[in-house]
Order: structure tokens, then sequence, then C-alpha cells
């Protein structure tokens, strides 16, 4: 039987406050080893670009990463964000170390297709070093991976943190029992936006299209019900959306993807 | 016999050059396992400080770190400089992983004691992690540390440079016979500033006494000095000042620190 692995990713606005983050990183920590965190990136880099007159430019409203941007997204997402979550985490006992994708060729990624919408340098996964993931967690390690990934000709390249969690899902469950859990500011996907309680328990294929149909699952959380699904279909055994207190067992509340 | 190490610092004026820092990467990629490289900053933190709107404060012509400087400091040095650098190296075959000192706990340091100057958010190297760098060298990567550490309180610290790589050709000395190199824009330390050519090529004990006291070195050139010293002191087996091109077998002209 194989070992248990979590895989978790923490999402924008979980990061964007202090004192919900400190909450989340607690709840990590505790968990047992081995485990992976997925960070995203929130506001701060926005922030961060309007400060240096960087100003972002949107086709279809989608974000375009140019050069400058990508300059932004690694000093905060690869430096601020994720420095500062692996110094957390170690004054927690959690042995973490960082990574971007670029560090011992983690996550390899390819620019995306230029048709029909030049996103800039945007990355596709195209594939995860699994055999030095597994040798960082046999060594106690926790990594911990911004989504920042590279080309192996000397470019990084700005990646979608959801995309990023369910491909290093997928690639660890060769050697794990993967359990991946998506956590944001939200108890999971939500039959009613307006009322945070109305948490939908359970998501497979079938409910999905039917949501999709009504309007209910939208926008941002389209591809990120994608991801999870995709996951599913490549051998993770437990898909979770949630808050970050999806951490604690005896939190019932959260919604689990089924194929 | 125990295998050699090469511990290389790369400093401030060849990262703000990309064509003397492309050159210098070229060349170290070449260099045989294991080796470990350590890189100041460069001008870029005081620009995007001051692109922010964060003032540098000087006491006594010493910078001061306060919270938002070692924010930018994080940004630029652990994400912007250090991934840039893992990139390329990437791209040349050279599995790098960028850490800082909160990767792994693999730098530990203590805030500078406040008096007789509060120097702010600076840390004193007081442990490196051997064993987890060597499990890194063993594992055919090739760490390449930002000059941030942490004090496994939850607080990243501003570290020098030269000393986080004095002190780990330090550690690694009892794994490995390590040669420590710092780089940079100097072919090594100059008899007389003006004449780019007057080498000295071998500085002892007694000669740096005479060369301090003629004030030919003097400035920043003496803390390098004294970090030259005391890895000499403590197992290191070599130490060379020089210019990028000290790589290069063939190339004569560096400076050699003997006891």
């Amino acid at each position: 039987m194989k070992t248990k692995l979590r895989v978790l990713k923490v999402g924008g606005n979980l990061i964007d406050d202090p004192k919900k983050l400190k909450s989340f990183l607690n709840a990590f920590a505790k968990l047992p080893q081995p485990k992976i965190l997925v960070h995203g990136g929130g506001k701060i880099a926005t922030e961060t670009s309007k400060k240096l007159g960087i100003e972002s430019r949107l086709i279809d409203g989608r974000r375009i990463t140019s050069a400058e941007e990508l300059q932004v997204i690694t000093m905060v997402y690869a430096g601020l964000i994720n420095k500062n979550m692996v110094a957390s985490l170690q004054a927690l006992a959690c042995d973490a170390i960082g990574l971007s994708g670029a560090d011992g060729n983690t996550i390899l990624a390819t620019i995306r297709p230029k048709k029909p919408i030049d996103f800039g340098l945007v990355g596709d996964v195209e594939a995860i070093n699994s055999a030095l993931i597994q040798k960082l967690l046999k060594a106690d390690l926790t990594p911990v991976f911004c989504a920042v990934s590279h080309n192996n000709k000397g470019q990084l390249l700005n990646t979608n943190a959801d995309s990023v969690a369910s491909e290093i899902a997928i690639a660890m469950s060769f050697f794990y029992e993967v359990e991946l859990f998506y956590c944001f500011e939200k108890q999971g996907v939500l039959e009613n936006v307006e009322d945070e309680n109305a948490v939908i328990a359970t998501i497979d294929t079938a409910k999905y299209e039917t949501l999709k149909a009504a309007g209910t699952i939208k926008g941002g959380m389209l591809p990120k019900v994608q991801n999870c699904f995709h996951a599913l279909n490549n051998n993770v055994s437990k898909v979770i959306i949630g808050g970050p207190e999806v951490l604690n067992e005896t939190h019932k509340q959260f919604t689990t993807l089924k194929l």
C-alpha cells in the first residue's frame, strides 16, 4: 500500500489576509508528513506592479504577462510570499523548502501558444520532476511551490497555481496515494454565492454539467473544477475544495469532487 | 581523501552587468560537481527600493535594514536574482536549486545586537545545515544561495553574502576538501586601485597587516579579507579572490590568501 501524500493549494485571498494565512499555516504545519504546499499570488503582485508603474495589460479580460510583470511575479511569488511562508513554517517546526519550477527543474513548462491570444510569458506545465520531489519528501522536507515555472531554456514563466497543484498531485501519485486540497476563502463550492453555508457536499461529472448549465459554477471556478476532475482522472485518489478549516479532521463542511 | 567542493561567491557588480554575469554563469556551469554558488545583491535592490519610495537609512555610512527594505531584499535577492540565475544555470545543464537560509533551515542566524548600532533586520550566521546541503549535493544538485537567512522564529534576515559564503565553506569542510572563491569585478586584490593589473598574487597574515597599515586594503575589502582568513583558520583548504576568469584553469591572475 502506498503512503498517503497531501498536496494543498492555498489561494490568493487567503494569502492577502495575514490572520487567515497564519491560521492556515498553523494547521498545515500540524499535518503529518509527507505533504506539499502550492501557493498562488494574491493582490501583492498587482499592487507592487502598480507602485512600480507597470501597467497590467488585459486581453478579453485576461491578464497578459509582460517581461516587466514577470519580474514582479518572480519577486513577489518566488521571493516575498514563498520565503515568508517558508520562514513561518520553519518557526512552526515544519521543515519547509521553497521552490520555483526552475529549482531542481521541478516544473518544466512550455510557453502557451500565441494563438488565439498571446498571453506573454505564461507557461503550461509539461513535466514534473517527481523523482526529485520524492527525494525531498524522503529527506523529511516539505516542498512549498510558487507558481513560477521555467522552460529549461533560461526563461521563467508565470503558471496557473491550480494547474501546478493538480500536475504535482498527478505526478506524485506514481509513488503515493495522493489527496489534493484546494483551499480558498470559501468553505467549498457554493450552491448560492450569497449564502456562505450553502456548500455543495459532492460534485460528480454529471452534477458538474448541471451546475455549469445553471450558471452556479462559472468564471474562475470552472477551470478549478476542471483541474479537480483532471486530477481524479489521473490517479489522484481524493480531491477537495474547501476553506482553511478543511485541514481540521473534525471539520465537515467542504466540497468533495467525484468522477 | 575528501572530495573537492568549490564554493563560489559572486558579487554585486558582476550581477549588475548581464553580459559579465552570463559569462560567469557559463564558466560556473562547466565546473565539475560538487559546487555551491552564493550571490550578493547588486544595485537592483537599491533601485527597486527607490522606485517603491522606500528611503535607505544609513548610520555612520552603513545601511540599516528596515522591515520595508527587507521586503525588497527578499523580493530581489531570493526572488528575481536567485530564480533567474537558477533558470540560466538549468539552461546550461547545471541542475541548480535556489535557496534562502529559511529553506530547509540551511542558514540559521541571529539578529545582530542592537548596540552600538541597530542595523535593523540584519542577521549574523549562527549555524549552517551542512547535512542537508550534503544531501542536495549527493543528489547532484547545485545549491545557489542568496544572502537572506532566518532566525527560526519566522523572521527573515538580511545577511552579508561574503560571510554566508565563508560560513558555508567552513561547515562543508567537515565532509569535503573545500575551495572558496570570491569573484568580483576586479582580477584580485590590487596593489594600486588605478592599475587593474597590479594584482597581489599572495596575501598572508603578515602581508595583510602591512597592506592594511599602508591603506592598500581598506573599506569593503577589509571584511572580505577577514572572511578569507576566518575560512582558512577553520579548515577551508584554499581561498582565492579574483575575477570571473578565475574559474578558467588556465587563468593565472588572482589573489591567493594564505595563513
